[in-house]
């Protein structure tokens, strides 16, 4: 054999042969499917590395020029990749959105890899694009509850679609957006729609000088991106204060007043089903009036919150959300599924046809592609995840799941409140909290003099940022931080801990951990002292 | 212990122990572990089932009450999905750009859900942000070749970016396109930049009355959607003719002075370099003459064509792509990584500033975090998947798989030429071809009497749609086809087979069955019958 044969005969044994049983690659499988937990703990090093220093492990820009075996490549994962990543599983990794994840997830993201579909076309897909638009369905009517003969008509009708799947949430909002922009824009007499004229002549002939987005200042940072994206420009993002993390609809009907006064148009109200960083959820039946009055769009971003819908409890949080016109639900956030599986719902299945699409070669007229009306093109099969863990779960299982989430937000809320050195700085509405360490003596000055707060929030935020970074530092626990107004300071924003406790293996003791933990943390540095001193003045 | 205390003991059991090594479960991951090829041919079956009886399987709104054992739901994923999804490890399953992929992507797949990290943002990520980041750098190399100092300087810097990954080609058209337009319509003077003021300010300030994107007609479909959701509209698309399958420079020139002199301004010319429908190459080196004469942005669209760049042989094929502005690839299609692999790389590390974004509790101005020039959010590490191919295949083992792929293509194309029964439509220039059967006596005629082509044309067209869909339901081997104007018909356009010949493992045995296949059939269709009387008259 040449050199040029020998390697060829090697690129065909990766693309035909497996690793042996006794590989590096399989014994890292083995692990992953016995113990995931201890593969983490094992390989994740909590030790303090610096983003500087692992850099110097990834600063090769030439590409490899040699095959590399994949034995020793995979030794080389674990020791740069695996042992400096996020161990995302662990009971005390609460600061964000991500957590564990059933193990039925590990095999069937196997399952997917293996069968590579893409759902872009039914000629790469097959079953699993009616799988998908049932999924789709299933969300549908949790979050529509139209009748099932709607959903006769309409789950595998090749001219109206029920939403897509997409990556994520930021996907979802962006064609939330568009499609509402098209639709307010549509074609009439010799216009063809903003679709095919663009944005100009649009507002031209329906004789709008401006659109608007009209949203609280917990808003989503997509937001702003979908507007940037679709022409709009940032500054049509109105982001009204919320100093009770809540849109406030009478401050939107008034805004929408003024603007559409002023020649302008609200596109759409966007509410929040579950904001990303309080978890609180807009008062969606008035603003669905407020829409209605407006004439606008209501958009849903229930990204977080959509699965609350599962837990007949809690579900009527939500009230109102069936009067949306979309929603934007995230299956890989409080469903369980790995990241990826972002979802756009419509009301109306109708909606989608204002993003409608074709090509030569796929997606033809009469198709039932999904990809005709998706904003992305390719896509992996990520709906067999939540298809699956709609199945495996149930209903009731997903119900548990988000009940005692909430429960455990509850009694850390307690906790925080009945800790001297903590004050709880918005209480769970859903499973999200925030929090800052503030000493006892320090709470009792303020409650003693309210007016210390504007020079002594200051200092308490030097302080939150630096327990922050060294908890996360020292690699035990994590919990994220971000600056928000609260009732108590609704002209000063201030830096707060955030939590999410959707992880379903965080134990009471884990929470008490962490509190206990940001307490002797906060003691060691400078930013408490000088707290405390500028108190004692 | 109560029912719902049962019930949550199950919940927790699926996020803390895997199957048994007996279940259904584990014998599928098993079956997937030892022999892909073989788990496919049993369980994707190959009888001829229609979509709509598949529907009947997915036709349930309602979501699942109850929980479902694993190993149940794991027979019925078998049973409903997998036996009706598409066997696109096939060497016979030629019609589109999704096959077979290396077996280590399998283990890794499973490594990736079971770190579930969050590539929005370096606390839900650490080590993979530097890994994805040094992964752009090295794609970027391959592309603009750019001295090491410079990804010395900027492969890790904050500041700036060389690229993104995202879900696919689509999202990198359009994020492309995006970056584009606020680099062109950016902040002056008392104007804060389209990002911020709008589309609608930022042409008034700049004078223009449109905005246009260049193509040619075998540009993507994603071009569409990118410029309907910029808010340019699909009339500001101009795809120009192309009977020989390039984009023509002169063409392009005259176009734009055309546009440039009645006000309008170009904003981006988009080459190719791999069309879906055919596999050509514009002449990106002329074209970046022709966007430097038009003072435009030149974004080169190599979702597909991209890796030919790995072959020193063929890479010669995409000369000029360094001059590009900017640059799609898709690691999914020629890389071999499995779907959800795409990238957008820009020649200046500033580009992606033009649509910075942040916010409070990540994305913070001066962090790494990698959404901050992003058009998506929530991602996962899919870059780990490249990365991993990039060491274990290497450059000279992608330069392999390149040139046989290419070679391969040759070979079908000679096939075609030297049989009696099909005409070669378009060659190939990568590894994908368009052909159509024309039956011998039907070449002769049409060779005596071109003219007859007007009214044959269409006859034939309806032969090659017969013979496409009678292959694909026989669920033996698969060819996609689509519409296009070829060189001997410039104006009529024809429809056409069209195969992609990126599977290493289909063989010249698979290619002369393929054909002998769809000469079998097309002789019992009476689409055949009607050109073969057609030309006896």
């Amino acid at each position: 054999m040449t050199n040029a044969q020998a390697s060829l005969a090697h690129l065909y044994r990766v693309f035909t042969k497996p690793e042996g049983q006794d590989s590096k690659l399989a014994q890292i499988e083995q692990h992953l499917s016995d113990n995931l937990a201890d593969f983490l703990s094992r390989h994740v090093v909590a030790s303090p590395r610096s983003l500087e220093d692992i850099e110097q492990d990834f600063s090769e820009s030439l590409l490899p020029e040699q095959p590399q075996f994949v034995s020793e490549h995979a030794q080389q994962l674990l020791d740069k990749l695996v042992a400096h990543s996020v161990n995302t599983y662990s009971p005390r990794f609460i600061g964000h959105m991500t957590s564990a994840l059933p193990y039925f997830h590990l095999t069937l993201s196997k399952l997917l890899v293996g069968l590579n579909q893409n759902l872009v076309k039914i000629e790469t897909s097959k079953a699993f694009t009616p799988l998908e638009r049932q999924v789709l369905g299933m969300i549908h009517r949790l979050i529509f509850n139209h009748e099932p003969d709607f959903y006769q008509q309409f789950l595998h009708n090749a001219g109206h679609s029920l939403g897509s799947f997409c990556s994520g949430g930021t996907i979802a909002n962006i064609t939330a957006l568009w499609v509402a922009r098209n639709r307010l824009l549509k074609a009439r007499g010799t216009f063809r729609g903003i679709s095919q004229d663009g944005l100009l002549v649009g507002m031209q002939e329906y004789g709008y000088n401006s659109l608007s987005v009209i949203t609280s200042r917990r808003g989503h940072y997509s937001l702003g991106k979908a507007v940037d994206v679709l022409g709009l420009g940032r500054n049509s993002l109105i982001a009204l204060p919320c100093p009770d993390q809540t849109l406030d609809p009478a401050l939107v009907l008034k805004e929408g007043i003024a603007i559409q006064a002023q020649g302008g148009k609200v596109l759409a109200i966007t509410a929040i089903a579950g904001t990303t960083e309080t978890g609180h959820i807009d008062p969606l039946d008035e603003l669905a009036d407020v829409a209605e009055e407006l004439g606008c769009h209501l958009h849903v971003d229930a990204a977080w919150g959509g699965a609350t819908l599962f837990s007949r409890r809690h579900g009527k949080l939500l009230k109102g959300i069936a009067r949306a016109d979309s929603v934007t639900l995230d299956a890989h956030k409080q469903m369980y599924v790995p990241m990826g599986a972002g979802m756009v719902l419509f009301k109306d299945p109708d909606a989608g046809n204002q993003v409608r699409h074709h090509a030569q070669y796929i997606l033809r007229h009469g198709s039932k592609d999904l990809g005709a009306t998706s904003l992305e093109g390719s896509r992996n099969g990520m709906a067999m995840m939540l298809y699956a863990s709609l199945h495996i779960l149930g209903r009731s299982g997903y119900e548990l799941l988000i009940d005692q989430s909430l429960e455990k937000a509850q009694r850390f809320a307690d906790m925080i409140e009945k800790h001297g050195n903590f004050q709880l700085t918005t209480a769970p509405v859903l499973c999200l909290l925030t929090y800052r360490l503030v000493p006892q003596v320090v709470q009792d000055k303020l409650q003693a003099n309210p007016d210390l707060a504007a020079s002594i929030n200051p200092l308490l935020d030097e302080l939150t940022v630096a327990i922050q970074k060294h908890q996360r530092e020292s690699g035990h626990s994590f919990v994220s931080r971000t600056r928000l107004e609260i009732q108590a300071y609704p002209q000063q924003a201030i830096n707060v801990f955030r939590v999410v406790l959707a992880n379903p293996l965080t134990s009471d003791e884990d929470l008490a951990e962490i509190l206990a933990e940001q307490n002797r943390l906060a003691e060691t540095l400078p930013q408490y002292q000088q707290v405390i001193l500028a108190c004692g003045r």
